[in-house]
């Protein structure tokens, strides 16, 4: 399956209307069935789905390593992952989307979500990186989307380096592109302690958890920020840096970790 | 509560670092329980969330009408609603996010969840506008949210006739915005067939079936659309029109609505 296509417009310009084809961004629905019952139903750029499926499931606190599922069959066309656990899952749906209420987690009092506590990792990045690099990482997640330039419709993410870019993955949904560079650095063994993840999407409250839980210490985005999701990165220990544009940055939480 | 809070960040310009307050959009846990059952948790701006509750109960099916409810008592603090239906709940959570299969529905092969299927409606709005009117609709959608200005990060859904808008709700989630509009019109009986939903944000597949579920048939934006959301806005019979900028637009659905 493509991550676009091509429909037929009616596009209103000043000089009147004209009729052409122009590219979409696909959107297609997927559900995750784990030891034969139906888990999450989601929607999707169906590309990656391997990384998607495991990034998804480790976010979600069903698997922490790679090798804990003993079987994965995806049908992209029918939008179905079936998945099977070496041990049968703990923790089941029911505890996923449960409210968490509480003070004494020892992370951070601002979770909402049960699953999160057991999975939101506390950061001990050292990684510094310059207001340059900054501007740099995010121009070549800009520069790296084609399908963003083609059809406008897609969010992108990338974990980093201070000085390149290692993967990059795109996405309908914001969360699901983290989701798939969690899943990337979970099968391919990479080390993410001092990674730095490049969005181009609002740094919400999910946002920064989905940093917590693959473990980097540095997020950097064009956009804005929730006043939860900058909670969540101060007790997280994540630097949070959004708005740049022009020229400029804002750096939110743990500044330490960006040099002038 | 407040839509926005001021924070200290440290912003990065040409000519050094300031430390200075910025505002920040306020995202807040929030959870719903019907008939003494955790129904959902979600996060969204804290306000008009007597609406937010309405919209969300009748999008998910469990209300169709507001006089459905026996009580609601909002902890906006503490972020939860309570509420108390008159019969006893029908369709459970178990139905509420289970994936639909099927292609005999007769209103759209393109539901993927299976509570869609009952509550989205084919459009039959008689409603056209012109291009300007189109243009102006969103304009003013983008005037009216000073919260947006401020924060940068909200997204806004107003409620239309073809020459002004009736109401405009704000939040940092975009369906929750659609709700509030969806609440607003429930607890004050206004019809919506000939109704127009202008939005700020991308026409996903949620995001038509949203514009089914309250009743509109015209949805304008001036973000990209999805092939799904295409798909559906088709079968629904909703006109959706998108990339409203800059003097042009694209119409992608039912162009019959759109007057030169």
């Amino acid at each position: 399956m493509n991550p676009s296509e091509q429909r037929a417009i009616v596009r209103y310009e000043v000089q009147g209307a004209i009729e052409r084809d122009d590219w979409v961004a696909v959107e297609h629905p997927f559900t995750i069935t784990v030891d034969g019952k139906e888990f999450a139903t989601f929607v999707c750029t169906p590309d990656h789905m391997e990384e998607m499926v495991y990034g998804f499931l480790a976010s979600e606190g069903i698997i922490r390593r790679a090798d804990e599922m003993a079987s994965l069959n995806i049908d992209l066309e029918m939008g179905f992952a079936r998945v099977e656990l070496h041990n049968p899952q703990a923790a089941g749906k029911a505890t996923v989307s449960k409210r968490f209420i509480g003070s004494c987690c020892g992370k951070s009092r601002q979770f909402y979500f049960l699953n999160d506590v057991r999975t939101a990792k506390t950061s001990l990045s050292t990684v510094t990186l310059t207001v340059r690099q900054c501007f740099e990482r995010l121009g070549e997640l800009q520069e790296a989307s084609g399908e963003f330039k083609k059809t406008g419709g897609l969010h992108n993410a990338a974990l980093c380096t201070p000085d390149t870019i290692l993967v990059a993955r795109s996405d309908i949904g914001r969360h699901n592109a983290l989701d798939k560079i969690y899943g990337y650095c979970l099968l391919n063994g990479v080390k993410t302690r001092d990674a730095v993840i490049a969005f181009s999407g609002r740094i919400s409250s999910e946002v920064v958890l989905k940093v917590a839980k693959l473990g980097a210490g540095v997020i950097i985005s064009n956009a804005a920020p929730t006043t939860l999701a900058l909670d969540l990165a101060h007790d997280l220990g994540i630097t949070a840096v959004g708005f740049i544009r022009n020229h400029s940055l804002n750096v939110y939480t743990h500044p330490h970790r960006i040099k002038p």
